[in-house]
This record gives structure tokens, sequence and C-alpha cells, in this order.
């Protein structure tokens, strides 16, 4: 075994010690820590900007993108927004202890099935420092071990922020071992954690496409998938033409690099030739560009808004920017083969007045969530009131859409009974 | 691609297809389908049976053991209990359409979680036939495709059971490939449906030890771990000592050679020197042999009954077998402490009169079930009055414990508005 190897599996080890405390804790005691994270945060927003700095100007010396700086970079506002979303995460329910059914069999025995923590959580994820405090926070208030595996570009942000956090738990008693920083910045040591079945029970990764296909493809911990979204907006024969406008900009333009923003609008025949010219309109009036089919081309043609050949490549693509993929249906269920064929099986919307044009779309996609007269950018753990969210999964397994606190935990089935014995 | 691999791609690909159609079935649709089956297995059960006699012939010529000999076996009655299998399932409530949770937002956004297929579920087995035709049923019932990888030594008998299933459905205007026999018996097929990822939603393996470490290490497409169960009982000092050999007893030697069964008895010290002997009298007129500790062999060592000295391989193994591993406990923590080391997160149970130590146990152990005062032989899920079992779930992820037809289903979010967008 390597000794990266060994550092890792070691990690993993401590933390699977720790999760015997950790799965215990009350309700009481979990969000009196995270407020003492939170408070240790703001008290210590000088170190944590200072370290952050060097990983900016690391990052600034390589040539980095702009935007991905925006994304590394920490100030004193975001420091207390920070600690603040910890604040809101103590706030929420406790998952754990939740009675999901219970039941008297015939025979007497109780049975209940009842929310107990996953034990050891692995997060993999990319250059946003504020993920490391968030998971950890998450993890720790539905009585889970986390362990954090960044990205080798906030390394400096990444440890100060967990040593803030270790030292914090550890004056309340709890062990330090719960938020562990996964040690190695190679390739190797992302995949050590991936394959230290038995110690881990569920790797989240977040980040981009190529990160996750590693994960899937490479990791015999079980993992959920958090998504890709090409999502798709169709808009039917029987839209109100002013919602679906309305919908549609919303879906594209109100944040582009959001994976439940959408990249696909189909608009069905009978109306295009009316609807296509509006909605070119006030796409182009938002800075989009329409990637067209043939037909969709010569119906927009007359507004004099140039557009782009649509090819399969943008079928598939998820575009996070201000690019629309379109084209002409002639039903619904043209609209649905569509779907099937090149969604991710994030969030499709329908934009109808038509009860049946609904009830089909909705039992003929396939996706993590189906929007009917409303916005795709609404699949999204805060608009759907759980408080706080880990991800959206596309997966099918275990969470689809996406996931608070409830999808970090499992179940146990609790049965008592006096003295049962099977006849 | 090998032909091989281009085959069951094939058969996955038109898995896929025909899961467009089988995931809108209603339950009027599926129940029909499933009597029709049943049907029609009783009135070819001469040529069934024919099949299996020439698997069967092959296996004794391979000179296969006894026991899996009778596994593979049918005959008359068998062939009808497993019609009468499929009418029950079809009496069961249908999963799909279940709302989870519903609510309306205060913009006024209605949220549904929909209880929708999974899709296309691939199972991986081994010798029982009966699996071939529960399996479809059941992933038939929860709207799934079945994708079904049994054993070559019952490949007659499961080529006659699945062209019998696919007729009968598809004279019901349902796809046959709703039904499929993964084709190739060779090792490599195997691996090509675990890696079918995207054409295959999830795999369920059932079977021993060894075909589910394969499954779990080499897939890529989601998988449902069942399992190996090494199940522990834990006597406490504040026993009811009749009720505690009427546990032990049921759980070690009602049926030795399933999951459930026990494979080790935990002794607490303040009450081993009166309870070993009783147990161990009562498990040797079972013919149970003991692999003892050091303290329970001295203990039993009055009663002139022989025990083996217990090593580590027996903490850690599943016997399947009249064994029973045991040892002398300080307290109940010892005795979590001794399962969280050798368990499959199976079942545990605890036989006590004391509150505290219950307790202190449920929190302690991380299984799948917790047992008190009652035999680990109830985690079953006709036990748990589901009906019907997949198969025992020993993973955290997705399910855990005994698998119904709720397990073969994930969800959707239907998110209704009348023009929302995002602020």
């Amino acid at each position: 075994m390597t000794d990266e190897r060994a550092q890792v599996l070691e990690v993993a080890r401590r933390g699977r010690e720790a999760a015997k405390q950790i799965r215990q804790l009350t309700r009481n005691e979990k969000d009196a820590a995270l407020f003492a994270i939170a408070d240790a945060l703001d008290a210590n927003c000088a170190q944590i900007v200072h370290a952050n700095d060097s990983d900016v100007a690391r990052a600034r010396e390589a040539g980095t993108a702009a935007g991905l700086i925006d994304r590394l970079t920490l100030n004193t506002e975001r420091v207390a927004a920070i600690a603040e979303a910890l604040r809101e995460v103590a706030a929420l329910p406790d998952p754990v202890g939740e009675v999901v059914r219970g039941y008297t069999l015939p025979n007497g025995l109780q049975i209940r099935q009842v929310r107990v923590p996953m034990g050891v959580v692995g997060m993999i994820y990319e250059a946003r420092p504020n993920v490391t405090v968030d998971a950890a926070g998450l993890c720790l208030k539905s009585g889970n071990v986390a362990l954090l595996r960044g990205s080798s570009s906030a390394a400096a942000t990444n440890a100060a922020l967990v040593e803030i956090m270790r030292e914090a738990i550890a004056a309340r008693g709890i062990s330090a071992d719960a938020i562990q920083l996964v040690p190695g910045m190679t390739h190797d040591s992302t995949h050590h954690l991936m394959t230290a079945r038995g110690l881990v029970d569920v790797l989240v990764p977040r980040g981009g496409a190529a990160l996750i296909q590693n994960v899937v493809e490479n990791s015999t911990v079980p993992v959920i998938e958090t998504g890709v979204g090409n999502c798709h907006v169709y808009v039917d024969k029987d839209a109100d033409f002013a919602k679906a406008v309305q919908i549609v900009i919303n879906s594209k333009v109100q944040r582009p690099s959001v994976c439940n923003a959408a990249e696909t609008l189909l608009v069905h025949k009978d109306i295009a030739d009316a609807f296509l010219p509006l909605v070119a309109a006030a796409l182009h009036d938002c800075g989009v560009t329409l990637h067209a089919d043939e037909r969709a081309t010569a119906l927009t043609a007359p507004t004099g808004i140039p557009v782009e050949p649509v090819t399969d490549e943008d079928w598939a693509i998820e575009y996070m920017s201000l690019d629309l993929a379109t084209g002409v249906v002639d039903s619904v269920d043209e609209a649905i083969a569509h779907i099937q064929r090149w969604s991710t099986g994030h969030t499709e919307a329908i934009v109808t007045d038509s009860q049946s044009a609904a009830a089909a779309f909705i039992a003929g996609v396939d996706s993590a969530a189906v929007m009917v007269n409303a916005s795709t950018r609404f699949t999204d753990g805060g608009e759907f009131g759980f408080g706080a969210e880990i991800g959206i999964s596309t997966q099918k397994l275990h969470a689809r859409g996406p996931m608070g606190l409830a999808e970090l935990t499992t179940t146990t089935y609790i049965v008592t009974g006096d003295g049962h014995v099977r006849g």
C-alpha cells in the first residue's frame, strides 16, 4: 500500500470511529456545535481570508479564469454568510429519530422504521470553499461524519476552515474526527477515498461532469450522483403565450450557469408561427443566442433575429451560457420522445392549459422534477422548502431531485416483542 | 465490442424501450398480466418440469450436491406455488403513483413527490428457478422491466419460464421485452450487464457472498446489496431466561441456512453462570455445536456438553449450519463493541427487561434491523407484512432491511404552477 493510500484509509478509519459518537448526539448537542462553529468562523474571519488570499494569489499566477477566481474568493461578507448558513441549518428539524412508519403486526410485534445517520459521508467537490463548511454542517446536523475532499486550488482556505471547525467541536466534547480533510492532492487520493468501501458509507460528488463521471465509474463506495442538467421547456399548443414567454425567459436567463437552467425549448407546430417570433424577440432582448432546427429557423426569419443551426451536440449539451437550442415538434408525444433521447433526467417543464397534455407529459418524461406551468429554476432545495441542500440528485437510487437533510440518513427497523419467536 | 457484449447491450436497449410502455401501465393492466402469466405457468407446467428435468440431469452428472439439486428442482406442486405467488403479488397495492409527500409553497406552487418505476431492473441470481418468476412478477407489478441473469445450471428451466411469461404478456398487448433473459452464460455476460450504465437503472444481486461481492466491486450500474447475515443475539443481565432460551433457539435452529439466522450469542457476565448451562443444554438438544470463548467454555464445562474453541473466523462467519459462536461480555457496551466489529449489518437482537439496556443497544448497533425480545428470524418481508420480498438489503443507500415493491420505485417531483417564475 502506498503511503497516501494508508493516510486516506487512516482518515476514513478515524471517521468510522468518530461516527459511533456522532450518530448518538442529541439535537441540542448538534445545534450547539453548529452555533459554536459559526461563532468560531466569525471570530477567525481574518485568518480565513488570509489563507484564502494565498490560494487566490496562486490561482492568479496560474492564469485561472476570472469566474473561477470569483468562486474561490472569500472576504469578510462571504465568511459571515457561510457562518450564518450554519445557524440556519441549526434551526432545521433533526432528521435523526424520525419514525418513517410504525405499525403492530397481528402477532403483537411492534415495528418502527426510524431514520438514523448514514455514518461516514465523503464529499468530493471543486473550488468553492463554502462547500467545505456547508457540507460539514449538514453532515453534523444529520449525525454523520464528513470526509472532505476539496480542490487543491482551495487547499489553504480549506485547511484553515477545517482546523477552525475541528477546534470548535472538540471544545464541546465532540470528536474532531467528525470533520476531516482527505489528505493528498493527487488524483490518487480521490481514488483511495472512492475505494474505501466499508469505511465510507456514501460519496456525494459535487462539481462538473468530468468529476462526477470519474466518481461514478470508479467508486466502489455507493455514490449519489448529483447533476448535470440538460433541462427542457416544452410550449404546448394550448399554452398561454404571456406565461410561456415568462417561463422560457426565467428558465434560461435568470441564472444560466446552474443545473436547473433550461437548455432546450420545444414548441408545438400549431402555435410555432405565432409563438416563436414572440419568444425569439424576448430572448434576443436578454442576449440569448438561439440554436434552431429548420422549422424554427424559418419561423423566426421574419423577425430578422439571427439564429445558429442546431446540431446534435446542441441538443445534448448543458450550455451554462446564454444559448438555447430550439425546435418545432408535431405533438406532445414528439416532445416527450425528444426529451427521452436527450435529457439528463434533471427537470423538464411543460407550459399548457390542457389537462391531457400535462398528464401525458408527466407520464412520459422520466426526470427528477416535472414543472407544469412553472420555471425549471424551481428545482432547488431552498425553493422546495428544504432549508438546505446537499445537491440535486439525478440518479434514481436513494434520492432523486433536491436533497435535504433526510437524504443524508438511512433507516433501521426497530422491532419490539415480548419473547416472540417464529412458528 | 465482442458479440456477447453487443448482445447484452441489445437486450438492455430493448428493455429501455419497453420501459416507456411498462411504466405507464395501470394497476388493472399489470394485475391482469400477472394473472395471465400465472395461468400460463399452470397450463404449461409439464413443459416447465420437462425443461427442468434436463437441468437436474445435467447437475446430477456434474456431481452437484443434493442441497443444490433440491433448490434447482421443480415439480408440479412447486410450479403451482410459483404461479400462486404471482396471484398474491397481483393482490398487493400498486406502489406506482403513491404520493409520498405533497404540499403547497408560500408562492402557491403545488409540490407532489410521487412514486414512479425505476425503469430497467437487472437481477443476478443463482440456482433457484422460482426467482426467475418472482423477480419478473415483482418488477412488472412495480412498472419495471426485468432483465434476468440466472445461473447456467438452470438455463433450460429459465428459458422455458421466460418464454411462457413473454408470450403471456405479449398476448395482452404488453411488450414481451419487459421480461428478458440476459444472454450468454459466461462470467463476461454478467460483467456486460453490470457495466450497462444508462441502460440499466439498478442491479439486485441475490445469492452467496462471492456473487454479491463481484457485483458490488465491478458494477458501474447502481447496486442494491442484499445480504450476508452475521446476526447476533445478546442476552442481557436483565433477561427473562425462558424467553431468552426460546429466542436463541428460534434464531439459530428454526432455519439455519438463511441470512436472518443467528451466528453468535453474547451473554452478560452477571447471568452467564446460570444462563449459559441452560441455553447450552437446549442448543445441544437441537444438535447445535457451540464455539465458545474461554469464559463461556469454563461455564458450560459442568454440563459435560463438548464445545469448540472460538476463533476470529467464527466471529466473522455466516455458518449457515447448526453452529453458534458464543462469548461472555462484561456489559451491553462490550456487546455493542463486539457487534460493531463483526456484524454484517443485517439483524441484531437483545433480550432484556431493562429499558436503558434496550435503548443503549438500539442506539449503539448500526444494522438494518434491531430486535428487542424477539427472534432474529423476523427480519423478513413476509413477516413484516410487505407481502413479497425482493431481498433483504444490507446497504444503507436507498433501501435497508426487507425490500418490498416500494423499494423497486424511485420518485419524481411534480410541481404545478400558473406561470410561476423565480424572482
